[in-house]
């Protein structure tokens, strides 16, 4: 189990210790769980109650927390950034296995960095390229042509398909799929046609996506997910669709093909956005939010709406159809009786 | 082909016969479609007039419905409880398989009971406990350190990731993960420092969990499905998030982060429920609604709105924008020209 | 790489060249992006101006587009059915594999064409059925008892569970899965009774299932996907629904069980359907509506609601909220001031 002293946290993270700077910590933990050897953290005023009554060996706060803090602390600005970096250090590393699995399938046209790990029940098709440090877990496919950058991890069952081209060190969850075809249909007379879907998917550096996240090749150019950004589980992204980098998508929201996403947007859960729009940077989109029109200013854009009891809502649907009728009983503004009054 | 007189059927249910307890029953079939030797169920009135023209050797049905059952009746007070232990009965069982296929892969360092089954292309981690009788289809992967308790059942291509302790009788449909890390990232300058998900993933006994559903692992504590829950296809649970006992929920729904829900609720399709809330006990959320604050009593909470005749929606949706506008107009109540009247 | 004459490409598409009949064209290409080897097309007169400034060597366009195509043209009338066509004859085709690759494992008693591939880390159990030509790729399962028809492929990593009939030329996406239990449970006591789901699937011809979505068995009787049928990534198919010929979905729509969809509909991206419903032929929903009655007659039904600036939102939420109050200052019509006057 990795130790640090107080003061050693505090040289890693850029802080000031307040207390025990000897005190020695094994372990990071919630304010309310955490012993005598862990530290917690307070990034949010709204828990300054646990603080008080914390365990904790250690908290990391912002300076002006500090008379709250009933033990011993780490100062920093941004004690959230902060506790991050710390609780890297305590985190289990993965193995860090070598090598290709026994029960692995390498085509012999790939070609594999001898730090990379391919993990039981892979199969890397010709033409592939891993690069130093990547990790393959269980059950992924890599299909024909597809590229990893350095350090790039894929957990288990994830499935790239031909032609992908990913960047370093980006984290891809079980149940992930990149680069299946978009969803392209020319109509018949009867039923469809199907439009080949010939473009290739290129995501950057640093990227994250969630748990059966779903990201479609584009159809004559590649679909292209920017340095940084994060996507959360179950998000759909179509065929040509563009990211800008360190844009966040939260679960289960969904970008319609050719759709252009600035950089910096917050994306929250369940949003749906139409295709061939363009967003501005720096653009939030709160949750379950349906876009059908660009957005090209920076701001707080919505259309969920709270849930309330039932019977009030029902009401208040009943009334939102009659509103036409409604409106008419008052009336336009010229023949308005109060301005006649 | 299993066999069972009707009178044996009434035994293992509970119920009475009324006609001839000696018929042989050789399956379970709809109303519609059954034949002499099958047996049908009517639990919603709407179906009395397949009843009427049933060719069903026997029906299960209330008592009260006998005088509208043309064929013999097995008298139960809950046919669709009647109907689903009957059903098991002649439902195929899976083959019963024990052992490891010799396609598997199995760490040397995992514990699995000798009645389990372990499908080929399987991939079983360093540290993984299996109970007596627990069946994993095709391609399934059990990360490091996990538990998989006794009898519980992963279909195929499930992924349980690593520190994942799932309780007795548990069924796991096709593409579902457990485990994956949750949503955590702090801002930086520029983008997004990932925050460690060092939690783990807790499943008690008797929870169903559907095709493509994912369940995130907490980030420093557990996120906790309770005893008896069932959860639909493609649902998302976030990072510690607490589901408690016999709550269903239905497909495509979404929990946001560290929200509790209480006992026996039914959270219906597509439903988004934002992060950190509390659900009380028997709360009931229809289709598509999204849930902004906690819920502290049980009842039925909305925002879905059904759909209607585009043209129609379009001119509502048209005056709610102009809403502001009627409201000025139609004045304030004490300016009201009816309370002046 | 292909080689194909403008003439060629003209009489493969039934279409007229005008301009250099000789040309050579190796590929296709987006108006912006064509060499003087490509050809592009013009489908949407949006893009016209691409079309003018295009370098490609050839443009497919409907004869009243020639005056504006700077270069040659390969006139038709409907140029994306033309487009479509030939950017098939340019696309790489598939490796044709063969036979049973040496990691995968198929069981003695399935039954696999000559013709067909099955991918490394497949598994295929007992009583299976794999015509000619079909493709399996890396890490798919399919179940006992299931049928793929001629030409069905499935991408790698699907799960097509037990008792599964699916039909010819399919192409199904990574993710998907095919037969899994549907969502049904009993009320009992305490928590749920598992009503055993005891129907099959079963899958048209020409059927596409994107990335990540899940097609429940029935619970007596049959899930039914009809002929031509195309579906998106991430949709939920509940038990016993039943989907008419050509009709297409968008990604993660759900619809839930029971609920027959008509031919030709057209549903949007993350609609949701309520159970036991009958939609008919030929209906459109756009998207992320919540349809809760049957649909009659053919026609666009909506209730998704474009998002705004969120300050404006809110405004028309507490107003929506208010709606009571201000019809109550109203009055009903038969009291209502403006009649009296």
């Amino acid at each position: 189990m990795a130790n640090f002293t107080l003061s050693e946290l505090a040289e890693i993270v850029g802080g000031q210790v307040s207390g025990d700077a000897d005190l020695t910590i094994d372990g990071v933990a919630t304010l309310s769980t955490a012993g005598r050897s862990h530290i917690g953290f307070l990034s949010n005023p709204a828990y300054r109650k646990q603080l008080a009554s914390t365990r904790a060996g250690a908290v990391i706060v912002e300076p002006r927390e500090r008379e709250h803090c009933p033990t011993n602390a780490l100062l920093v600005s941004e004690p959230y950034n902060a506790y991050a970096r710390i609780a890297a250090l305590f985190q289990e590393k993965p193995a860090g296995e070598r090598g290709i699995h026994p029960a692995a399938w390498v085509s012999g046209d790939a070609w594999i960095h001898e730090s990379a790990w391919i993990g039981p029940n892979c199969s890397v098709e010709a033409g592939v390229r891993i690069e130093a440090g990547c990790h393959l877990g269980p059950g992924c496919f890599v299909g024909s042509g597809s590229l990893l950058g350095e350090g790039t991890r894929l957990v288990g069952n994830v499935s790239i398909c031909h032609g992908v081209r990913i960047g370093s060190r980006c984290l891809i969850h079980p149940g992930a799929v990149v680069g299946s075809d978009g969803f392209g249909f020319a109509k018949e007379q009867e039923g469809w046609l199907k439009v080949p879907q010939m473009g290739g998917v290129v995501i950057g550096d640093d990227v994250e996506i969630g748990a059966n996240t779903t990201i479609d090749r584009g159809a004559l150019e590649d679909t292209v997910i920017g340095n940084g950004v994060k996507l959360d589980n179950q998000i759909q992204i179509a065929h040509n669709v563009q990211i800008g980098e360190h844009t966040v998508i939260a679960g289960c929201a969904g970008i319609s093909g050719s759709t252009r996403i600035g950089k910096r947007c917050a994306i929250a859960g369940g949003v749906g956005i139409a295709g061939h729009l363009e967003i501005a940077d720096d653009v939030t989109i709160t949750a379950m939010s349906l876009v059908t029109r660009s957005i090209a200013r920076s701001g707080v854009y919505s259309s969920g709406i709270p849930a309330q009891e039932n019977g009030i809502w029902n009401r208040q649907v009943a009334r939102l159809r009659r509103l036409e009728r409604l409106a008419q009983r008052v009336g336009k503004p010229e023949s308005n009786h109060r301005q006649k009054e």
